[in-house]
């Protein structure tokens, strides 16, 4: 919210589309054996010795991301992040990723190179090429859409469905911290709004503001989870929220599943934020969504090399279909989950 | 530009993102065998036994279509076209698409219906898989990112690089087309502006017209090429205008290209058009655009092979790079070709 006096602000139509094109790409670097031809063709060249796995997701101004407190570098890192998530949810290692923007003319080139200092950042990190992507012109906002891919052995794929009776239900991570983080810029910038001399204290919150503007893939998990010998019944990623994506579940694998309450990771900062904010810590952590953590189903037999790993919590467990998708509370009540996580259609 | 008195208009909150993916998708069938899981869960899973080819472009509202004269219908079939062009432009199978979309709310349930409908029948004309995609809110137009996918075996992949001094430089179809069918669409919004109840008499230009709503990519010619036992050296296809994808064949391939105006493939209504609009047919060719034709070279030793075909022109050769690329006009003159293409970041 400091606003550089002098910014250099060149107009993307002093380069033209080609001339922005070999701007932004001049500095990445193409790595896996996989990609035998990356940007500067019609189309890129691949070749996979594995099973390809293929997901995509779009990144829309003023639904997604707020550039008023969205650095673009950080926006840039996150529309890689939220792609890559889902690549890791097969249990798959990523790949390659394109990326294509529309811009409006108020953004220069300065932006835009900006935005990409933070796509180049999270390809070198996760170990990715930027293999091709589009970059035109748009009439009002910024909408950035990326395809990723990434490879796995046919018979390693983890999908939603295959979670049985009996398997336990295991999270990454913490949750609740990126949207207790979108809670404090909304108020900050409303603080701002209202007082633009008001110099924000958000020290306390860098946990919460990192988990929101610039949240990591779970890379780590599939990796950790093969040196564990352990292959999940079904996974999937949590980015609309814990309780939304347990319904998923349930119904690909056609399940009940019941989780509780006090075995749910939610981060201190959390819980002090839910605290100052009134809000009640569990329906956050169930309905907050963008935590990109991993939820999955292993089988029983898995608990001994899950149980005392730190970045793993059994949060419940898989139930007949029949009994529908509970959480039982630290009174030990019995709450049926609905999907209340995030939908981009709801004011 | 007709308009019905009481359409039907569902909000997409009343579906939420979930259930207008499964109102959208519902009609969508797979038909490749190297698609081994489609839409539903986090990533799409492929089996691709060739090398494959990965290509995404992105429309914009106001950039790319006008929703004044554009069908949606059209535009969903169009945005998959531009897509497949880019992989039969690297003489590759198309496979699968994944398409994103995102939507204002003046945008009733109705009309995303009729963009899948397009969308739909070019899959199946095509014999493509959709596979994927997103869906989401827009605060302003609508924004169609589609990635598409193909295969093909690793030496018959053929890229921009790759013409040699004395190659013969082809093109398929007819040019300019398109070009004009949108100067056709844009005089009649304007009649329409000044007189509504003006009707337009536009059956004289049905071809324009449809080359410019509702291109065809060009899936037959590599198959004619490989029946014809012809590997181009290199390929484009024809989306910016011919002198600008000209000058990429010669920057990639290191080449310089000599073409003849007499010989550039123009429908007759084309030329007509061309006098009702005072515009000169060789400048058109060269500069207009979104033809979605295919542009390859091929060796002097393939001409009895190609000179007969009705779907292919031979319109010109491949030089040194020293001679860089010219046009030969009717007269005799020689005249160097500048990229004069469509820049989406020019108004």
């Amino acid at each position: 919210m400091i606003e550089d006096k002098n910014p250099q602000r060149t107009p993307v139509e002093n380069l033209g589309e080609f001339g922005l094109i070999d701007f932004i790409t001049k500095n990445f670097e193409i790595t896996h054996s996989s990609t035998v031809t990356g940007i500067g063709d019609d189309a890129a060249v691949l070749n996979h010795a594995k099973s390809t796995v293929v997901t995509t997701d779009m990144l829309v101004e003023g639904v997604h991301f707020d550039l008023s407190y969205a650095p673009l570098k950080h926006l840039g890192y996150k529309a890689i992040m939220v792609n890559l998530s889902d690549v890791y949810a097969m249990n798959a290692v990523a790949t390659q990723v394109t990326v294509s923007i529309a811009i409006s003319n108020r953004f220069p080139v300065e932006a835009v190179k900006e935005l990409y200092e933070g796509i180049e950042m999270a390809c070198k990190t996760y170990n990715v090429d930027l293999i091709g992507g589009d970059t035109t012109a748009s009439r009002s906002g910024l909408v950035i859409s990326v395809t990723a891919i990434g490879e796995q052995d046919a018979d390693k794929i983890v999908r939603r469905k295959g979670a049985a009776d009996g398997d336990l239900l295991v999270v990454s991570g913490d949750i609740g911290a990126a949207y207790m983080g979108l809670q404090i810029l909304e108020r900050e910038k409303a603080v701002f709004k209202a007082n633009p001399q008001n110099q924000p204290d958000i020290d306390a919150y860098s946990y919460l503001l990192e988990r929101q503007l610039k949240p990591e893939a779970r890379k780590d998990i599939p990796k950790l989870l093969e040196e564990l010998d352990v292959l999940p019944t079904s996974m999937i990623d949590l980015s609309d929220g814990l309780s939304s994506e347990i319904i998923h579940l349930c119904k690909h694998s056609d399940v009940g599943i019941t989780i509780y309450e006090d075995k749910i990771p939610l981060d201190p900062t959390v819980i002090t934020a839910c605290e100052e904010f009134n809000l009640d810590s569990t329906t956050i952590a169930l309905s907050g969504g963008e935590d990109y953590e991993l939820l999955f189903t292993v089988k029983q037999e898995d608990f001994p090399k899950i149980k005392a790993n730190p970045s793993l919590s059994i949060i419940g467990h898989v139930v007949d279909a029949s009994l529908g998708s509970n959480l039982v509370t630290r009174g030990g009540e019995q709450i049926p989950i609905r999907a209340m996580g995030w939908n981009s259609f709801q004011e």
